[in-house]
């Protein structure tokens, strides 16, 4: 059986998204920090560990893009799951006046929370927010995390599917020591900075025209040590040991100043 | 005079950067939300409004790249800004054990935090979290925020420029009712989507490379209606009112599902 190393406590998205791509018995490793999650698949602690990548309605989470940028760990699989919130306490949606949560979680609610004129209090996690209101244990006092995290810790759900939009989706990518081999509909994800010179993204975007490579993402975030450089997240359609997929990949290598090819996966579905 | 609506406390980092933009004797209103500050300016309240829209360590602001694909306002400007944290309290370093910022600014800080043994919680903004630790009043705990922010509360500074990467700078647009004439180092900022069809992002790249305009950003962010579909936001150099950039932005217009034009503004300098 799989071990898989996720960040946040138990019942977090991540969890509850890992368990939906491997098998609802998986082992799985809590930890306080993606890097940590990270060290526990590279020191062989788990097998594979999972990062939220980018979120429907958020955009991208920032600290795991950049650790990708350093792994040596190869993406292997990616995840989509819907995110939906719950308010969990041992009040009343009536006796209920403050509410915890992660502050993207609080933003995703914000409809529910200014209708029921709620005072928000930030907190690190959704599941961990669970944990402190249960401590507090005080009928005003709820907070908003996922369906799992209330039965684990034990909380009663108030309201479920409490968020704004219901197309809030998170996606995941697995990460592992191993390597897929080729199958028919995979995914390729690569980074790469251009060269600094006029029509340098061009040339790089012309290769995938030119190999009829579909492109599913394009992403630039700042390059941390020269300000307003950028690093390109590419996603694109095929695998990176397919012939044609190689020859393309040299040419992008000639092209820029620096990629990195994070992995091929098979393409997941939406739900 | 002009009056300018940022969101933050008085000395936020917001704030710093529009006197440093405009005048030091600005008048300036602050505002809770960045939509707060927007809608100051569509209601004559101030004539313009700041905006942090990414951070050369964290990257994108998600929420005030998501009002730019609503607002009515343009694009009149851009700040680069670079961010430099203190150490804020009554205490000496050695007395401090715990530290209140937002997340962002502690994350900024994570060397020194970790060097020092500091527990760190999560406050809504830099400068709000100077207001709490005046208000606790104790010689353990500190925050981080900026050297105006100190000086606006009046409370000491323990130690200054604690931030991990000096490299360390936002980037805020500046907008307002008004537009800006032709002049000749201008950069324009837009927003599109491409057809849902093979190739469609390279056709729109090609034609920037076909008037041998530079870009000089782009970023692909979900559209929240649609998941997995997503906006361009796209910067280059030149002005909307240029015949040039004129015939290309149509021909743009023809290759793109959507396309809104945010505005043309003088590029701007890092310091």
């Amino acid at each position: 059986m799989k071990r898989v190393s996720f960040q946040g406590e138990r019942g977090a998205y991540s969890e509850a998204a890992l368990k939906s791509f491997f098998d609802d018995k998986t082992e799985t490793t809590s930890c306080t920090t993606f890097a940590e999650a990270l060290k526990n698949t590279e020191d062989n602690t788990t097998d594979c560990c999972v990062l939220p990548i980018e979120n429907s309605l958020e955009g991208s989470v920032g600290e795991s893009n950049d650790l990708l940028l350093s792994t040596k760990l190869n993406v292997v699989g990616e995840i989509y799951y819907r995110i939906r919130h719950c308010l969990i306490g041992i009040g009343s949606i009536k006796d209920t006046d403050t509410v915890y949560s992660h502050p993207q979680a609080l933003g995703q609610c914000r409809q529910f929370i200014q209708k029921h004129s709620l005072k928000t209090v930030p907190s690190y996690d959704t599941a961990g927010s669970v944990k402190i209101i249960k401590d507090l244990n005080k009928t005003n006092i709820a907070c908003i995390a996922s369906k799992r995290a209330a039965e684990i810790f034990d909380v009663p759900i108030i309201h479920e599917g409490i968020e704004d939009n219901t197309n809030n989706y998170t996606r995941f990518l697995v990460l592992s020591k191993e390597k897929n081999d080729e199958i028919e509909r995979s995914k390729t994800s690569i980074i790469f900075s251009v060269k600094h010179e006029a029509g340098a993204l061009h040339k790089i975007i012309n290769e995938f025209y030119q190999y009829k490579v579909n492109l599913t993402k394009i992403e630039s975030r700042p390059n941390k040590d020269t300000p307003w450089e950028y690093n390109f997240y590419v996603d694109f359609e095929g695998h990176q040991d397919n012939s044609s997929i190689k020859e393309m990949l040299e040419k992008l290598r000639d092209n820029s100043s620096f990629l990195k090819i994070l992995g091929s996966y098979p393409i997941a579905k939406l739900d």
